[in-house]
Formats: structure tokens, C-alpha cells, sequence
């Protein structure tokens, strides 16, 4: 059994969490968080405590802290040469205090605190100073049923950077989708199996293959008539902008 | 039964044949295109022609063919008084030769040539002139298990806008995915499962609700480091405007 301290009580260590209590592998031995209200609804699931010097000895410690604070708290653990790891895309592995064996175990998901969350369709990107850590993570990964790969923390940086165009800007995107529909007594509902089909469309063919459309298709009228319809200034830069891209991936001329 | 022949042999006229083939309500009776070859794979499934004037008597004839030509192709129909139904999602409904029934039937979805549709996940657009017309077209749509919606034009137009946005623009944004982690050394496929997540949450979230990241909490150092990340000056630009777009309707001040 590994033995495993989650430290922080937001949405990845919750998740985390609940996906461990599942695990015959992986035991969480203990909960920390500086604040303790967050914790009680687990506290007859585990032992849960708001005092790094009440920490137990285990074989894991997860900091599932805001990416701002991982440095400072790592430094804080009363301890040393134990293995830590954080949870962040975007925080170096040196950013944990060298006195402990540092890591990364990044889960290239996004996690909301009602959402429910199958590990196995999250990614887990792990990074690891010393050799010996690599395996020991890899079947704390494994046991949440989640795919692994050994990412640096370049890598890690890229993959976190690539998730804000696939996530958050494309969910503006559907935002956007949802503004202009709604604002014309159309339906948002009407996209939403358009808006799943095409993240389908890309699991088997590359982004590129898959393009359709009036910008690929260099479709000047429906691209000038779109523009016309669009009422707010930044939507028909966003459309100009994406429609220009498209056209430089696919070799046709500018706007 | 309800008659139909079907003009034109793209995307959507293969899908929408393939799928009545399978319809006990629908029968296609004909199936019509200038450059006959693209039809013979079908011709011991239905009669084919490239003439005009050999076009029988059907209840409805579906106009499955490029946005420039649905509006010649229909004057140049040697009847008048019929129903005649057209594809698009931005042509009007006008663009039909007056001397017909004139109607739209949109499906609201992605085609390529290759990949299944299943037309329970293809919502059908349907606009018609005069009202006896609507029901029977409705009763064309149901019989492929599409969900239905009565659309005028100027909201066909709307949605056909957004259709851009949250599928063209998406998969570009995709594909910049791919550039920017393909170039590091990093792997596009570790993105596929937040790619699908992000567009299963707003299924039953709207995506207001469901947007988080650098952008919305406005974390000025990551968006920085994002930022110096880039190497293309059009990738930057992209993420400057969806990031203060995501700010613009979350409140938070600009970049
Ligand atoms: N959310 C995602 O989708 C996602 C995905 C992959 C990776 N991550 C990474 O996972 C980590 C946690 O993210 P999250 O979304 O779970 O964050 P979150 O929900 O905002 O929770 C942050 C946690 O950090 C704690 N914390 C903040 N400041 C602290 C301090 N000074 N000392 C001690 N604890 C402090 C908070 O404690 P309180 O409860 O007392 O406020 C809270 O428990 C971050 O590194 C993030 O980049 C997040
Ligand atoms: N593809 C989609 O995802 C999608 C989704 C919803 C709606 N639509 C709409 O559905 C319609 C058809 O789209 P599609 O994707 O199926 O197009 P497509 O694959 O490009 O096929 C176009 C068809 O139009 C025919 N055509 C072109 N010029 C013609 C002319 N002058 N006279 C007669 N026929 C002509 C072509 O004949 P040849 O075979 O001889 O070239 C071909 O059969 C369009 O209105 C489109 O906006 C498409």
C-alpha cells in the first residue's frame, strides 16, 4: 500500500481524493488544508488536520496548492528527503525546495468542483528529479486508472499553454456561439451536438485534416456577410483574426 | 411513403441518400447530379440521371448542392408548384425560383464525405413559405431521428454564423494546439481528452458557467509567461483577443 498526504482542499485534491478512496493501491493517510472547514465533510473518511507540524510520515506528500504558493508551502514541510509533488502545468519542478525529493504528477484535465471526474480520461504528466521516484508515481497514476507519460517541465509548460487554447479560449468561442444565437431569439442548444462532433472529429483525425468551412474554403461572400452580421467589434476582430490563421495553416490568401 | 428525389452528390446529398435508405417513411425515388460518375457506385440502389427533364414527379426535391448554384439550379427545374427544399445554412430561402414551394432544410452539423453520421445528432433547420409544407418536411426530418426546430432565415443565418465560430474556429484552435506542443516535443494526443471534456461541459453547463483558467482569474503572470511562450506573432495576437474577450465577459479589467 502507498501511503499518501494530499495537501490543499480545492478541486484537483478533492478529486483527487475521492478517486484515491477507490484505489486498492493507494491509501490517503491524511488531509491537510490551512483551513479546516473545508475538510470536515471528509473527517470520518480520513484524518484531517490544519497543522504541517502534526504532518505524519508518508510515502507521498501532493501539493494541490495554488500554483503561487507551492514554493512557500514545500519549504514550510517540517520534513526532508520525502517525495513531493505538485499538481501544477505551469510551476518548475525547482520551484519545490531542494531539500525534498521534488516531482510533478500533473493531471491534463479540467477539474470543476461538481463536475465528476473518471480519471480515466485524465492524462497525468509526471516529472521526477531522481530515478527512483518515476515508477512509484507512475502506479500511484496508474491506480486511478489514468494514462501516464513522462513530460519535462518544458513539455509540461507547452501541454499547459496548448490546454488554454483547447479549453479556455474555445469555450469563449462557444460563449461566443451562445451570445449571438441567444441575442437573435436562436438557440445555443441547436450547436451543442456540432460543438461535441467536432471535438470528436479530431480523437482520430489530425486538426488540420479535419478544417471545413467558408475561411478554408476562401468563401469571400460568406465570410463578408458574416462580418456584416456580427454587431460587436471585438467578435468580427475574433473572426477576422481566426479566419486570417486558418487561411495561413491552409495556404490560401489573407482577407 | 413519401417521395423524394435528391439533386446534387456532396457531402450532405451521400449522407442524407444513405440515411433514407434506411427510412420506412422516405423513398428515394431519383437521385439527380450534372456529372453522372459520382452516382454510379449507387446505381443499382436508385435510378440516377444528369438530366433535368428526366426528373419524375416526387413530393419533395432536395437541393443538396454548392451555396453559389441553388438558385439557378431551381429556376433551371423544368416544373413548378413542388416542393423544393434547400440545404444551406445562409441562403435564403428567397434564393429559390418563386414558381416552387419554397423551402430550408438545414442540418445543423459537420459532413465529410468519410465519416458516419448518425442523425439523431443532427439538429435539422426547417423554414418553409407556405404552412401545409412545414409537417411534411418535419415528418422527413423525424424519419431520420433528427430533432427538428422551425427556423426563419435571419435566424438560420445566425446559427450558421455560430456554427463557424464554435466548429471551424474551434478546430483551428485545435490545430494551433497541435503546433505549438508538436514543436516542443510534446504530444497532442495527451490534449484529446480535455478537448472532449471541454465540449461535454457546456452540454449541460452554459459555457459563462463553465470557462475558467489564466484569462478569467486574471493571473497576470501566467498570461505573461504564455505570452513570452509563443513564438508565432499571430499566435500571440490570438491569445491576447480571446483572453480579453474572456475578460470582457467575465468583468475583469484588460490585459
Ligand atoms: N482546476 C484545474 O482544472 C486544474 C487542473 C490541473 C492542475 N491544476 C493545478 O492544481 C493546483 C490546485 O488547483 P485547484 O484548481 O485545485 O485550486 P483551488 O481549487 O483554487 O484550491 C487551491 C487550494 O490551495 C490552498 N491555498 C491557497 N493559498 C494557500 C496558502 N498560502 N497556504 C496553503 N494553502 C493555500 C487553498 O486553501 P483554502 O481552501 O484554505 O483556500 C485551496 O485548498 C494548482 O497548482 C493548479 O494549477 C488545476
Ligand atoms: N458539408 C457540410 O458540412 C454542410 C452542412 C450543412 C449544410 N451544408 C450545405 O449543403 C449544401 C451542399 O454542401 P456539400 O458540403 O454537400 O457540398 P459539396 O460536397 O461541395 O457538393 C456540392 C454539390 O453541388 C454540385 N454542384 C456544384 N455546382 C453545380 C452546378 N453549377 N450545377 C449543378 N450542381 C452543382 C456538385 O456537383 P459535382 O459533383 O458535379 O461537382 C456537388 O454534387 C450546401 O448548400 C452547403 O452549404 C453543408
Amino acid at each position: 500500500m502507498i501511503s499518501v498526504i494530499i495537501l490543499g482542499a480545492g478541486n484537483v485534491a478533492t478529486h483527487l481524493f475521492k478517486a484515491f478512496k477507490t484505489s486498492s493501491e493507494v491509501s490517503v493517510i491524511q488531509w491537510y488544508n490551512r483551513n479546516l472547514d473545508a475538510l470536515r465533510p471528509f473527517s470520518n473518511q480520513v484524518e484531517i488536520t490544519n497543522d504541517l507540524n502534526a504532518l505524519k510520515d508518508a510515502d507521498i506528500y501532493i501539493l494541490a496548492v495554488s500554483d503561487d504558493v507551492i514554493g512557500e508551502l514545500s519549504s514550510k514541510l517540517p520534513f526532508e528527503n520525502k517525495l513531493v509533488a505538485h499538481t501544477s502545468g505551469s510551476v518548475s519542478v525547482y520551484d519545490l525546495d531542494k531539500k525534498h525529493k521534488r516531482a510533478v504528477l500533473y493531471p491534463l484535465q479540467t477539474f470543476s468542483k461538481d463536475a465528476k471526474v473518471d480519471f480515466a480520461n485524465v492524462p497525468i504528466c509526471i516529472e521526477t528529479i531522481d530515478k527512483k521516484s518515476y515508477p512509484l508515481l507512475k502506479q500511484v497514476a496508474k491506480s486511478l486508472g489514468s494514462p501516464t507519460k513522462r513530460v519535462n517541465s518544458d513539455q509540461r509548460r507547452v501541454l499547459h499553454l496548448a490546454a488554454v487554447f483547447v479549453n479556455n479560449f474555445t469555450n469563449q468561442l462557444y460563449r461566443i456561439g451562445h451570445e449571438i444565437t441567444e441575442g437573435e431569439g436562436a438557440e445555443f442548444d441547436m450547436l451543442k451536438p456540432l460543438i461535441l462532433e467536432t471535438a470528436k472529429k479530431v480523437q482520430d483525425m489530425s486538426p488540420f485534416m479535419a478544417q471545413t468551412g467558408p475561411a478554408k474554403r476562401n468563401d469571400k461572400k460568406t465570410i463578408k456577410a458574416h462580418l456584416k452580421l456580427l454587431e460587436k467589434p471585438q467578435h468580427q476582430e475574433i473572426y477576422k483574426l481566426l479566419t486570417d490563421s486558418i487561411q495561413n495553416t491552409h495556404g490560401r490568401k489573407k482577407l
